[in-house]
C-alpha cells in the first residue's frame, strides 16, 4: 500500500518552523509495517494545491494532508480538495455541530472565519478533533482515500492515533497485528551493527523485519513480525540478537543511556560522583537530567585547571608533573581523589583534549583519558575520538568540539554503568574509532 | 524565481531522521528574499528519483537535491539525475581528486564505494566539500539549475552558505545586495518580542523587514532591506530597536550565550565558578563548551546532597536547617564557598525544584534561587518557572524537568553575564514566568 503526505503552509517552506508531524505519522505507520512512499510541501498556493492533490492521489493508495484547516484566507486546503475532487464545497452539518459544541464549551462566539471551518467537499465525511476547533475529514478519489488533518501537532498527533491509522486499516484491509520489540543499544554505530548482523545472521528470516533508528547516544533496535502465529518467531531471534549484541544492550525501547546508569546504581544502593574536565560537567549533567538522581548521584567535580585538580581533588603535583593532565595516572588519581572528597561508592573520571586548541603531537585533539571504579577498584582506558579533529572554520570547530564532549561523556557513562553492573569494560566502542586509534 | 527542494533518503520517509536542512536552507535564502516553491521527498527509490527531478525541474528555476551522495548501494543522487536529464556516469577527475585528497589527510584507504563518490552525470561541475567525502555537483538541464548536496547536515550547511547561494545568485542574476543586520536577544519571548515591537514602533517601516528565528534560548532578531539606498534606514531602524531592546541584546548574529558569558569574563580578566544544585552540572558544562573555556573557568562544583553543600562548600548546617536548601541564604552561602575554595573572581550558584518530585505548598517545583556576583558582593534573586510543573505522564515528566533544567541555566547564565558587564540583573525575564510568579 503506497501512502503519500501532502503538507501545505508558507511556515512550513520559509524554514520558520521544522515540520515533525511527517515524521511522527511515519513512525505510527510502522506499526502497520508502512513507510511514506511521497512526501510533499508547498505553500498556501491553491493551485499547487489542487494539482499536487490530483498528482499524488493519482500515484498513491492513501493520502494524507496535514495543514491548511484553520480559519483564515491562508487555509485552503477544504477550497483545493474541493477544486481537485470536483466536489462542492458546502456546510457540513456534522462539522458545524461539533464547531458549535466546542465554542459553546469555552464560551467563545463563533465568526465568520469559525464558519468557514465548517465548509467541506460534499463527498467528504468528518474525523472530530477533541483537542482544536478544525476537524478533519476524509472522503475516496479515484480509489485513493484522501485524509485532511490539521497541522498543529498538539491536534494531529491523537487524530493520527485514534483515526488516520484505523481509517487506513479499515482501507487497507491491515487486520493482522504487528508485534515490536525494541532494544537499546549503545557502543556499535548503526552501520558497524548492520554489517555484523549480515555476518552473524546470514539466514535471518525476512518476516522478521529489523529495523535501526539512531537516537543519539543509543540505537533502538526494533524487531517487527507481524500476525500472532510469527511472534514465536519474533521471540526467538530477539534471544539470538541478544545473544550476539548482549554487549550492548542497555535496555529495552525508550532507555536513555543515563537513565540506565542511575537504574543500576539504585538497584545496587550505591552513589555515584564525577570528576570532569574536558566535559566540564556533561557527565554529572547527564545524571542529574533524571528524575530520582538525588537518590545515586553524590557530587560532581568540574576541575579544568591543574591548580583544580589539586585543590579540590588531591591530585600529586608530581603525577601532574611526570604524566600530564591527559594521562591514566591523573584520571585515577581524580578518581580515587573524587571517592575521598565526597563519599561516593563509586566514580568516574575523565581528562582530554577537546579541541579545537590544546592538542599537541604526542598528545592531540581528542585523545582522551577515562577512569571509573571504586576505591579499591579503579580502572582506567584511552580512547582516541577522531571527531573532534575534523574540521577547520570556526563553526566546524565548535560543532567538533561538542560532538568530541558528547561521545566522550557517552562513553564514559556506559563504562561506569558496566562496571557496576559487573559487566566487560574492555568492549570496542564504535569500530570506526579503531580505525585511526593511536 | 521558483527554487524547489527533493531530499531523498529511507531515514526521512521512515521518520527515523527529522530533516532540518530544509529548513536551514529556506531561512538561508530569505537573504536573497526567495522562499521555497515545492519541496518533495522520497525515499531511496530509482524510479521515483528520476521522475521528481524531471518534474520538479520542469516547474522551477532552481532545484536542491539533498541527500543520496554516499558511499553505500542506497545513495542513488547521481545515478537518478545521470538518467533524468540523460547524462552518462563517468569518474569526475576533479571529484576524485577532492576524495584522493581527503582520504589522505586522514589516512583512510580508498575503498571501491569511495570511488562511486566520483562517478558522476559528465554534464555537472562539483562543488567542494571541505567537510566530508562527498562532494556536490551542479549542472544545467532546460533551464533549470540543478544542485546536488549531501543529506550530512555538518556537510551541507557550510555548503549552502559558501556554494549554493553564490550559484543561485548567479544563475537568477539577483545583484541587488540585501543588507541584514542580525542581533540576539536573550531573557524574551518571541510574541512578547513582537508584541512590544508593535507597540513601540507602531510607525515601523516596511522597507525594514523584521525577522525572528527562535534558537534556544536565544532569538535572532533580523532586520533586513535591499538594495544599497536603504542602507542608511537599516541603520537608523536598528539603532532605534537597541534603545528599546538593549538591555536583552546579547550581541549580534550567531552569539551564544555561553559564548557572551566567556566574552564578557575574558574582556575583564576575570575566572568563574559555578555551584549548582538543581541544574546538576548544566551551568558549567555550557561554558566549556567553549572553545577557550579554560581561560575563564575555574572550578564547578555540582553538590546534590546538603552533605555535599556542607563538606564542599562550606554551606553551614544551620543555614541549611533553618532555610532549606532552596533559599537565598543558601545559595548565598553556596557562591561564597565556591569562590573561596576555586579562588576565581565570580561565581554563580542555584538551588531549586526540578521536580518531577520534591516540591511542597511552599516549596513547589518550579522555584529555583540564583546567586551571582563577587566575593564583596553576592547578590541572589527568586524565580520561579512553571514550565517544570507541568504534565503528568511519564515522558512529559522528563521533558518538564528538562525543560525547567534548561531554562534554569540560561537565565543564570545571564545573570552572571550581566553582572560582569555591569549591566541591570533585575530585568523580567520572560514576560510569561510572571504569570505564576509567587
Amino acid at each position: 500500500m503506497k501512502i503519500s503526505l501532502l503538507l501545505t503552509g508558507n511556515e512550513l517552506m520559509s524554514g520558520d518552523t521544522v515540520d515533525s508531524n511527517s515524521a511522527y505519522i511515519a513512525q505510527s505507520l510502522k506499526d502497520l509495517s508502512l513507510m511514506p512512499y511521497i512526501k510533499k510541501v508547498v505553500g498556501d498556493d491553491l493551485a499547487l494545491l489542487v494539482s499536487s492533490i490530483q498528482e499524488l492521489s493519482a500515484v498513491s493508495d492513501v493520502l494524507v494532508i496535514n495543514g491548511g484547516l484553520g480559519p483564515t484566507v491562508d487555509d485552503l486546503t477544504a477550497l483545493a480538495l474541493s477544486k481537485a475532487i470536483d466536489s462542492p464545497l458546502a456546510r457540513n452539518a456534522d462539522a458545524y455541530a461539533k464547531l458549535e459544541e466546542w465554542a459553546n464549551q469555552r464560551d467563545f462566539m463563533l465568526t465568520e472565519s469559525n464558519l468557514k471551518q465548517t465548509e467541506l467537499p460534499t463527498a467528504c465525511d468528518i474525523i472530530e478533533n477533541p483537542v482544536g476547533s478544525a476537524v478533519g475529514f476524509h472522503c475516496e478519489f479515484n480509489g485513493c482515500l484522501i485524509i485532511c488533518t490539521p497541522g498543529v501537532p498538539s491536534e494531529f498527533k491523537p487524530m493520527v492515533e485514534n483515526h488516520v491509522l484505523p481509517l487506513v486499516r479499515d482501507f487497507g484491509g491491515i487486520h493482522v497485528k504487528s508485534h515490536i520489540t525494541r532494544l537499546r543499544l549503545f557502543g556499535i554505530t548503526e552501520s558497524g551493527l548492520q554489517d555484523s548482523v549480515n555476518e552473524k545472521f546470514p539466514d535471518w528470516p525476512a518476516d522478521v523485519e529489523l529495523g535501526f533508528r539512531v537516537q543519539f547516544p543509543v540505537i533502538e533496535v526494533k524487531l517487527a513480525t507481524v500476525g500472532e502465529q510469527l511472534l514465536e518467531l519474533n521471540h526467538q531471534w530477539t534471544e539470538k540478537f541478544k545473544a550476539v549484541f548482549g554487549d550492548y544492550i542497555i535496555g529495552t525501547g525508550g532507555t536513555r543511556l543515563t537513565q540506565a546508569l542511575n537504574s543500576a546504581l539504585a538497584a545496587k544502593g550505591m552513589t555515584i560522583t564525577t570528576a570532569e574536565s574536558c566535559t566540564g560537567g556533561k557527565i554529572a549533567a547527564g545524571i542529574t537530567s533524571e528524575a530520582g538522581a538525588s537518590n545515586v548521584f553524590e557530587a560532581g567535580f568540574v576541575v579544568y585547571s591543574n591548580r583544580m585538580k589539586q585543590a579540590l581533588l588531591n591530585v600529586p603535583e608530581q603525577t601532574l608533573d611526570t604524566h600530564g593532565a591527559v594521562s591514566e595516572a591523573t584520571v585515577l588519581a581524580m578518581a580515587a581523589g573524587a571517592l575521598a572528597v565526597s563519599g561516593a561508592d563509586v566514580a568516574v573520571s575523565i581528562s582530554g583534549i577537546a579541541g579545537p586548541a590544546g592538542g599537541t603531537k604526542e598528545k592531540p585533539v581528542g585523545l582522551v583519558w577515562i577512569a571509573w571504579g571504586t576505591a579499591n577498584n579503579l580502572i582506567a582506558r584511552r580512547f582516541f575520538l577522531p571527531m573532534a579533529g575534523k574540521g577547520g572554520g570556526k563553526r566546524e570547530g565548535k560543532e567538533a568540539r561538542t560532538s568530541f564532549q558528547n561521545t566522550a561523556t557517552s562513553i564514559a557513562t556506559d563504562l561506569v554503568r558496566r562496571h557496576v553492573l559487573g559487566l566487560p569494560t574492555n568492549i570496542s566502542y564504535f569500530s570506526e574509532l579503531k580505525k585511526k586509534s593511536l
